[in-house]
């Protein structure tokens, strides 16, 4: 396909959100129909990583998905999650803390919810939105902030020792989109349920949402970020499909060899009579 | 399709084993081809009723899945569980207890993982391992064994007590047609990790087995159980398919109407400036 990875494309740098396209598409597929061909093919290829990964039982990779209300968390998760073996998939959702979470440590409910090895994990929100919401409310301070960037970094890396590959992805949408996604939620009786009225404070935040986010990205970049353009939903399930395809292939899991003698093994079954 | 209810044909009645035909079609397509068609709209319809049961955030479906080794649990999850979205999806498997396990009730490893409202929960293996492994190798006295069944009732009417609508499915294969499945994971590298000489353990002790499978779905029918006929993995996935739907179609979970006003939300958003 292309030479250059989706992942050097689309990993975030310099982190100056407002220089982004959310409705770009800086490498890949330029039609819905040409990234639904990939995403099949994508697919097949995933499914075989997973069950290696699966069979390894040592590592484990953690897709943590965030973005702005709309910006397609739960497609993301149906429509890539949903093209491998929903066994070795583990999916935790992070709302507003409960009091019992509240007074925890923040990253305890995190810990709770981590994939075991061998699976997927996918967090929908996740330790992310404990220095999001904080910032934009103004509930800690600014040294308080910088402790939690900190600590994500170091559970970030102590992740990455144990053998959890981290992919995060930030599902990038303008404010437009979101007017229309939200609107299309209130013309379908399906979807009244999605929307909350409370969903719109965060939108009349909007700018210092993007603050937030930028300062999040950038102080909590030891384990890179990927910036998604989120507007077309087709082009962030390529995206994001692309992404732990590549993730997956770098940490090239083996089936393994087997404890057992084969020949042996056949030679039993060939012969047994199990209702003897 | 039919008149009759996939449920109203499978359903165990008097549990006699070897009056049933592991490689049966008694209801449905006779042919792979015209159950897969029948699959995919399966999954379509399943699809909605999952995403209502979601909203609805009450109730749960909890999909038990027992059968020899090979009799297609795991490939009944990917292929069934497969057709819906994955975030709505919670499954747990059952090994062996672990040490820790063996020291609490039987039924508390099960409690834990139980499904969240609006889930649809599939156990691979589950509660009725410790009623089937414990009869088969002595572990337990007859008089333990009917206190486990005994206990096993009550938990399953508690579960239909709290919203969940529970779906039992015992995999029923024949011991040739499992021999082949065995040798077919000798023959692929790919899956000698699925392969465990112990299996063959159970496997020589088939009439125990069936024996032991008659006793817990005799002695724990108060929560029906559905016989697949599983040596054609087809018709087990389409069976399954189909006995899922049928349990969600008699839920019938509903969208929640909104909790708030639709026009003053739709004015709101149509004249909002979210960067101000």
């Amino acid at each position: 396909m292309t030479r250059k990875s989706v992942r050097d494309v689309l990993r975030l740098t310099a982190v100056d959100l407002s220089a982004l396209d959310p409705a770009g598409r800086p490498i890949g597929p330029k039609t819905k129909k040409d990234a639904a061909e990939d995403l099949l093919a994508t697919g097949a290829e995933l499914e075989d990583l997973q069950e290696a990964l699966y069979a390894e039982d040592a590592r484990a990779v953690l897709l943590v998905l965030q973005g702005m209300d709309t910006s397609g968390k739960g497609g993301t998760i149906r429509h890539v999650l949903g093209l491998v073996n929903p066994q070795g998939v583990h999916i935790a959702s992070f709302k507003k803390p409960t009091r019992a979470e509240a007074r925890h440590h923040f990253l305890w409910r995190v810990r709770k919810v981590l994939p075991e090895p061998g699976r997927i994990g996918v967090f929908d929100r996740s330790h992310y939105e404990d220095v999001l919401v904080p910032k934009v409310e103004g509930l800690r301070t600014a040294a308080e902030l910088r402790a939690r960037y900190r600590e994500i970094n170091e559970f970030e890396h102590e992740l990455a020792e144990a053998g959890v590959a981290v992919l995060k992805c930030f599902l990038h949408i303008s404010p437009e989109v979101q007017r229309e996604r939200l609107l299309a939620r209130l013309d379908d009786p399906r979807k009244h349920w999605k929307y909350n009225p409370a969903d719109i404070d965060a939108r009349s935040k909007w700018s210092k949402y993007q603050q937030a986010y930028t300062a999040a990205l950038k102080n909590c970049s030891a384990t890179p970020w990927y910036a998604v353009p989120a507007d077309r939903k087709w082009y962030r399930n390529w995206a994001v499909s692309r992404l732990l395809l590549e993730t997956m292939r770098e940490l090239d899991p083996k089936f393994p060899p087997p404890a057992y003698d084969i020949a042996a093994e056949q030679a039993r079954l060939r012969t047994d009579d199990p209702l003897r």
